[in-house]
């Protein structure tokens, strides 16, 4: 049987952001995927938007997106040169009225927690990307928001682990010594054993039995566009491009290849496919702010799921040892860690991830990020684990009775 | 050195299509592609439209069509029942007014020469394709036009051949012996020999060296979408559905799979790739047509060439010997057969083309046909043949000589 310090279930960017980070302090690693970067990471526009990705009252998770987005260069130097991060700035453009009115009240908020936003005429817009279209109705510049290619993080990260690293098979269930994760069972019955093993596989999560918490994720789609801008027409944009089009938010990310990535859909509709009236509208809309995209290449048309939560913020850290009970904070899951959920920022939110696991992994919390306790679903969320008993930690099952009594 | 009895050069639809005919008497064929199926035909959404693709003028187009059109059923049923041969109507919908009054100006000519074209209220319309939208402005039915899947085509095609019938190979020149076409030979230098060359490869023709008249092919693009329809939705249509959308025409083609194909653009911007606008129109007007289109899964975005020609008709017969005499109709160029230039036409008349090389190889001709002869822009073309001097037949050469004395 296997043994290693630290497996990681999932090669997502957030996986192998935890991965490799603990790769670096000397720690064997392990990571369990069927087909690494081939989820959500293999869509990702890897915008780095902690700026203009903030929503309104979402300060907790604004704090996890700065430290991130401060965290990136490093990041990005130690992972070296190959992964697409890029300093340009991020431009945001009004399609009407309304649109720039929803730009400057969102504005005024960013300005409260110390976000810089500068507002640009649509001249001066224009002078910095003359492709832009002449009829926009306004323009703000954020420099802090800048981009990484998610693929090719995704390729240099595995680079960085190295193919002994990868195990690709699913893993189907976490193993259970007592009160403890030990590891997992893959689909194919072998058991790969680990100090800590850390849940990093996205949406994938909801099939892994034996979990000791609810994690109510769900699944929100989206259609991104690859394209490429012909010779005459490059750079098509220099910044990231980011707009409102009767209130539709579409972007337009430019990459050093002379591509642009155009994106992107939420849907909650099921669909794993491409959604042809997403890419209608995509397009649409992103000719609505260059007229020029007419005039491009489509390459490459995707659709993935991301992993959403209730509260929009990831679920990550370690589990409670009792998920029924709210303010019994001390004691934890030996051996398990939860970075899942993160939605919308899985890329931005990558090294901050590593960070955290890493210093969890060190025996070190950081109070901050208690918010992100993957236990905070955990009351309601027993009775998920039905049909798991032969992976169900003991504590558990008891709790899981107690809530078949009482309902 | 290999030698068969036909060899055609090409494997679309019509290359295919001959070669089978040929084969079909008895002869031994060899077929030259690098990738048979890859071209146009890959892309051909498969209507076989004599009548709604009857365009003003062109009466031996449309003789051609027809004949095509009528041989259809057989020729299916020759190839196999897996062809996707479907006798399902063409509906005819227009967007506006404007577009009502084009179909129904078509419609007056279509009637002067015979073809069935019935106006429908929008109401019936509607009745028999529930998913059309409501504010249409007119609508026709054409019973006569029907469908195929050009991809089942190729392949049906193929395993009639046989494999062994395949040289996986591009053909660079035509291999002449004294004034005849004796085969090919090869971008590897192979030579393949045969009673009668078959030049069947669409724009490809541009690129082979040594033919003794110009084929004034050019390319026009065309984007084409095909997309699944969720279960709850089908069948979106029943029957094929041409639309003309603020004058811009759009084809919803339904297939027994539950997916549907809709094309197509026509660009002549010489780019290869998938045109964004492009896309973005074939949705828009699509949409205008059946709404439910943007529930639809995006599967495939393809783009191709088709072969145009200065007439729109096409390249198909025997070369007169002598290129730049315009009314030696009998002496021929032994041993080689054109057929190319089929532009938008291709599917339709694959059993026409097979027909008529059937023919030429018997030594039969159809004056009917005399319109579509190869050599028709031939007087132009000499100086086509330079730098092809090693395969140059010793007329064209002499020809050619005549031609810069006069330049």
């Amino acid at each position: 049987m296997d043994s290693t310090d630290v497996l990681v279930v999932g090669a997502g960017v957030i996986g192998l952001g935890i991965a490799w980070e603990a790769a670096r302090t000397g720690r064997r690693v392990a990571v369990v995927d069927p087909a690494p970067g081939s989820g959500a990471s293999f869509a990702a526009a890897g915008m780095l938007a902690a700026v203009s990705e903030y929503h309104y009252q979402e300060e907790e998770l604004l704090g996890l997106m700065l430290a991130s987005a401060s965290a990136w260069p490093e990041f990005a130097a130690g992972v070296g040169g190959d992964c697409g991060y890029l300093r340009t700035p991020t431009l945001c453009v009004a399609g009407d009225a309304a649109d720039r009115q929803a730009f400057a009240d969102l504005r005024a908020v960013q300005g409260e927690h110390g976000l810089a936003v500068e507002p640009l005429s649509v001249r001066e817009a224009r002078r910095r990307e003359p492709l832009l279209a002449p009829a926009l109705a306004g323009a703000f510049e954020i420099a802090a928001d800048h981009q990484v290619d998610p693929r090719r993080l995704v390729a240099a990260l595995c680079g960085r682990l190295g193919e002994g690293a990868f195990v690709r098979s699913r893993a189907a269930s976490l193993v259970w010594d007592g009160p403890a994760v030990v590891g997992v069972r893959l689909e194919d019955g072998r058991e790969l054993r680990a100090a800590e093993t850390v849940v990093a596989n996205g949406l994938g999560a909801r099939e892994l039995r034996g979990l000791p918490v609810e994690l109510p994720l769900r699944p929100v789609y989206g259609d991104i566009l690859r394209l490429r801008v012909p010779g005459p027409l490059r750079p098509l944009v220099s910044a990231t491009v980011r707009g409102l089009v009767r209130g539709r938010p579409v972007y337009i990310v430019p990459r050093a290849d002379g591509t642009v990535v155009i994106g992107a859909t939420q849907r909650e509709d099921g669909s794993e496919g491409v959604s042809a009236g997403g890419v209608y509208e995509l397009l649409r809309d992103a000719q609505a702010l260059v007229p020029a995209v007419a005039e491009l290449e489509l390459c490459e048309t995707t659709a993935r799921a991301r992993p959403g939560t209730p509260d929009n913020a990831p679920l990550l850290g370690r589990v409670r040892a009792a998920g029924d009970r709210e303010h019994d904070g001390e004691a934890h899951v030996p051996g398990l860690i939860i970075a899942t959920g993160f939605f919308r920022h899985g890329v931005l939110l990558t090294p901050g991830a590593a960070h955290v696991c890493a210093g969890l992994l060190e025996g070190r919390t950081d109070p901050r990020w208690d918010v992100f306790s993957p236990s905070r679903f955990g009351h309601r969320g027993i009775p998920a684990l039905a049909g798991a008993t032969a992976e169900r930690p003991p504590a558990a099952e008891a709790a899981a009775a107690n809530v078949r009594q009482a309902t």
